[in-house]
Order: C-alpha cells, then structure tokens, then sequence
C-alpha cells in the first residue's frame, strides 16, 4: 500500500481531502496519507504545490514520483534537491470550467435572466420571450484551445457563432475570421462578446474605447481571459452611456480586484473571482490518483516533465 | 407580387412586422402586406391567430392559404366559413427555446450565479469554485421530444444525466430510469431536477411531499413542463425549510400567475411568465415564408392540416 504525502498549502486540504479519497477509491488504490509521524523515507508519492511544507525533497529517498497539482511548475523545475520523477497537471477541469462559465453567462444574457431575477413583482410579462439562440450573435475573440472549445459548445447551443484570431483558423461551424479588419468585422456584429485571448503586448487594450464603439448598441461582455485585454476606463465609460448594457468580468489587472474598484459597485457589472478557469480538485485528484496506479503498475507517468524544456 | 393579410391579434403585430419583414427578405420573396384598405378579395395569404379581426372566411375568394400562427388549429379547423388551405405551425423555436431555457437554468443553478449577483461587496471569494458538470447530477422527468431534447444537452454539457419516464426508454448517454422504483431512485440523485411531464392524471402532484422528500437536501426543482405537475404547498414548505434550495417555476396551475400567489414574493423562487416554449416571431415568420414561397411555385404546403383528422 503506498504512502502518499500531501506537500501542498495547508487551505487546500480541506477540499482535497475528498476528492484524493473518491479519486482513489476510483481507481481501486488503496492509499495511506503520510501524517505528522511518517518519515520522509517512507513516503511513495509527493502531491505538491508552491508554498507548501517540502521544498528540500533530499530526505525522500524512497518517492517514485512528484505529483504538482499546478500545470505551471516554473518554480519547483530548478530545484536542485528534485531528484525523483516529476509530473506536472494537465486538468482537462480547467478547459471544462472555461466552457461552463462561458456558456453559463452567454446564456444568462441571452435569456435576460438578470431581468427575470429583477421582476418577481406579480407582474406577468410573457410578451418579452427573447428571441433564439440561432438569431444571437455570439463573438468569441482567442481561438486558442480554450476559445476554440467554448465557441464549439456555443455553436451547439445553435447561437450564431463568430469567432476570431490574430492569424487565421478554420474550425467548423464558427465563422472564423482574423487579423485587424477582421477584428473590426467581429466586433460590429458582437450582441455578446467573449474574450480569450492570452495576454501578449498586441492584446493589451484590445477591448478601447473605439473597440467598444465597433461594437452594436447594448452589447454583453464576458472577460474570462485576461485582466489586461479590456480598457478599464473605457469600459466603465461605455456601461455609462448604456453602449455596453453588461460586463461579467473574473480577471483584472489587480487580483483580488480591489474592494474599492468602480466595478464593485457597478449595477450592470458582475465580478467573479477569476474562478472560470481553475483547477478542480475532484478533476485533479483524478490525475493524481491515475499516476500513482502507473507508479504501482510500472507503467509511465502521465504529463512527465522533462527537466530540460522546464515543462 | 402576393399581398399578405395579417390576421392576428395586433398586439402580436409589433414583434411578428420585423420578422416578416426579414424572412420575406431571407426567402428572397417580395410582399405587399395588406393595410385598412385592401378588400379581402385581394388578400392572397392570411396569416391566422384566434382573436384576431378575421372570423369569417367567406370575402376571401383569392386566398391560397390560411397561415396558422399556433401549432394548435382547433379553435379554426371547424370553421364552416373557411375553404382555403389551413396550415398549422411547426415550429422548431418552440423545441429550441426550451432547451435555451432548460439549458440557461441549470447552468445557472450549476454555476451559483444568483450566488455571485448577490455578492458583488469588494469581498474576492476565490476559494468557492463550483464543481464541474461532470460532477453534478442532473434528473430530467419526461423524455418525450422536448424532454429528451434538453437531456441530450445537457449530456453535451458534461452533466451526468438521469432520465425518467412512465415506460422504458433508452438515449445515448443518458441513464435512463422508467416506472414508479425508477421515479423514486431518479429523484435520490436530483441535485437539479427538470420537470418536463405532460399534463396527465398520473403526473398530477408528481412532485408531492414524498417526491420532495427524496431529493437530497438543496437540491434545485426547474418546472417549464406543467404547473400540475407540483403540489404547490408541499413546494412551497420544503423551500421554507431548505430541504429545497430554489425553484424556478414556467407553468403554473392558474395562468398569469396570480399576483398574490405566494411565489411571487419568495425570496428562492423565480417565475417565468410561461415562456420556456413560446412559439418565436423570427422563426415563425420562416415557415410562414416558406409556405408563401411554395403557394407562388406551386408546390406543397407544409404542414397542412387534414380537416378529417383535426390537425
């Protein structure tokens, strides 16, 4: 039976202490979690994240494997008392919480239901049905793996689907469309706008003032991407004119966001905690539990790092 | 050029002269659509709603064909006064906007949007991530066209989906339960129960104290099928003691909803005014196009009504 240290953050035991259990009773392991007493020597599998309890791994002499539970692992690669195997996450949960977030908000605008939420008055108001997914034009700016999944599931949901990158994509279904002049295009016909886009010096401000004025009156921003894509100033701006009737917002250029940031208090703006896309603990306990079974059955690890990449 | 007699309600006028206009234009036909001062024996179409200025038929010698707004013909079919083709409507609006609704619901449910609309304070809740679809139990009681619709979505989603109904039946991915032992182990695993049964008397209080009682505790209850299917006041007391956590309610016995119904008022129930399956001017107005479209090829009408049959 291995012996499995948890060398993450203390506050993330709560939530992982339930997943690793179902995750391994899963997978049919039977496991025994290091407590205070055990020995260095006698752990098997280290599960590890930054500012945990182990950042000399010299005394754990019998590990077969360091399981991260961050897909980053820039900050454990160059240690150099790492000796043992390590594998870094790749937690499908996180493309998945991207997808569900996205989806989740794209049709909270399209069926107005801040509105329904606002108007439990007894007041029956069945002429205002909103139109269908099919006649909303949908714009997803980053067509990158996580922009190319929620347009696809957009689609599926039969919205009319634009979706737009610095070079040029095909994916099916999705008008793709790329470059300067189809950024100008995308935007002008964006009822709801999702932005996806990694941060790189061109996407920085890409949502200004004269982006947002492109954009069609009473238009919806959803920002699960970057802090650093959308004008701040502008934005406020145009939720002030009423030209973007609503921004949902989980990432910003200071996190946590502020409690004094304007968007707090914005009645037509909504701040999640940059939680569309965050590693899952049922979802990673799952990998980890998937990479102890290989370690017991001498099959290889999955997502091994390869020390000279760094990744 | 056909000249087109809209004989529906006019306050449906409003919603249904920019979804005509647009689908005439989307067919590529050119309409002139009747005013106060065209003589019936003008009008090449009507387009028919109950209640609206035309109940007798007989001026209308030119007609080709009475264009039916509603799937249901029933209060037209047995007019002596019409011997024009009636056509009923089919429309895939009505399929499409409840799974939008459905769809929309439990993602909202799913993702605690409420949640984070009453918690824009300036206080960064990042350690409250949802869990993902994959790990949520979605129920879907009915699994006719509409019901097996909106499971097959949810499904796409990642839900892990269990339908119910009356007799045996089987779907891709979903675990299909039937009959009164398959009801009772449905309702067990309903974090978010949808209701999407027919008007029976079998499905009268489907969702009593009893039903109620075997849903977990929090679980969220989404009625767009029939407000007969709920027993009201047990609804009502579970909601009181959070054996349910939120109910948001389409249908409802007494239509509008009363305004002193005690849902109204509920701080976690919302009501929609019926609208889950409405029939869509932008897509009705398509089948009434391409209807117009076959009358001037002279081809077949779609969805004509059989005078014998009743529909």
């Amino acid at each position: 039976m291995p012996t499995v240290l948890f060398a993450a953050p203390e506050r993330l035991w709560p939530s992982y202490e339930p997943a690793l259990a179902a995750a391994f009773a899963e997978a049919g392991l039977s496991v025994t979690m290091a407590g205070p007493r055990t020995a260095p020597a006698e752990v098997d599998y280290l599960i590890y994240a930054p500012n945990g309890p182990v950042s000399d791994f010299t005394p754990f002499t019998r590990a077969r494997a360091v399981l991260s539970l961050w897909a980053g692992v820039e900050r454990i690669v160059g240690n150099a008392t790492l000796t043992q195997p390590l594998c870094r996450m790749v937690d499908a949960g996180l493309r998945e919480g991207m997808v569900e977030w996205v989806t989740g908000h794209v049709l909270r605008s399209h069926l107005g239901i801040d509105r329904w939420l606002g108007a439990q008055d007894g007041i029956w108001r069945n002429g205002e049905t909103p139109p269908l997914a099919r006649d909303r034009q949908v714009v997803v700016l980053g067509l990158g793996e996580l922009g190319a999944a929620c347009a696809a599931m957009l689609g599926t949901l039969n919205f009319r689907v634009t979706g737009w990158s610095r070079s040029p994509k095909s994916l099916a279904g999705i008008d793709c469309l790329s470059g300067p002049e189809g950024l100008k295009a995308a935007l002008a016909r964006a009822e709801i706008l999702v932005t996806v886009l990694p941060h790189t010096p061109e996407t920085e401000n890409v949502i200004d003032a004269a982006a947002l004025a492109r954009m069609p009156r009473g238009a919806v921003i959803l920002n699960p991407g970057r802090g650093t894509l959308i004008d701040d100033a502008a934005l406020l701006e145009a939720l002030e004119t009423g030209h973007v009737a609503q921004a949902t917002l989980d990432v910003f250029r200071t996190e946590p966001l502020p409690p004094d940031h304007p968007y707090w208090a914005h009645p037509r703006v909504t701040v999640t905690p940059h939680i569309a896309a965050d590693t899952r603990p049922a979802s990673a306990a799952r990998i980890i539990a998937e990479n102890i079974r290989r370690g017991e059955a001498g099959e290889p690890f999955l997502y091994l790092v390869d020390r000279g990449r760094g990744y």
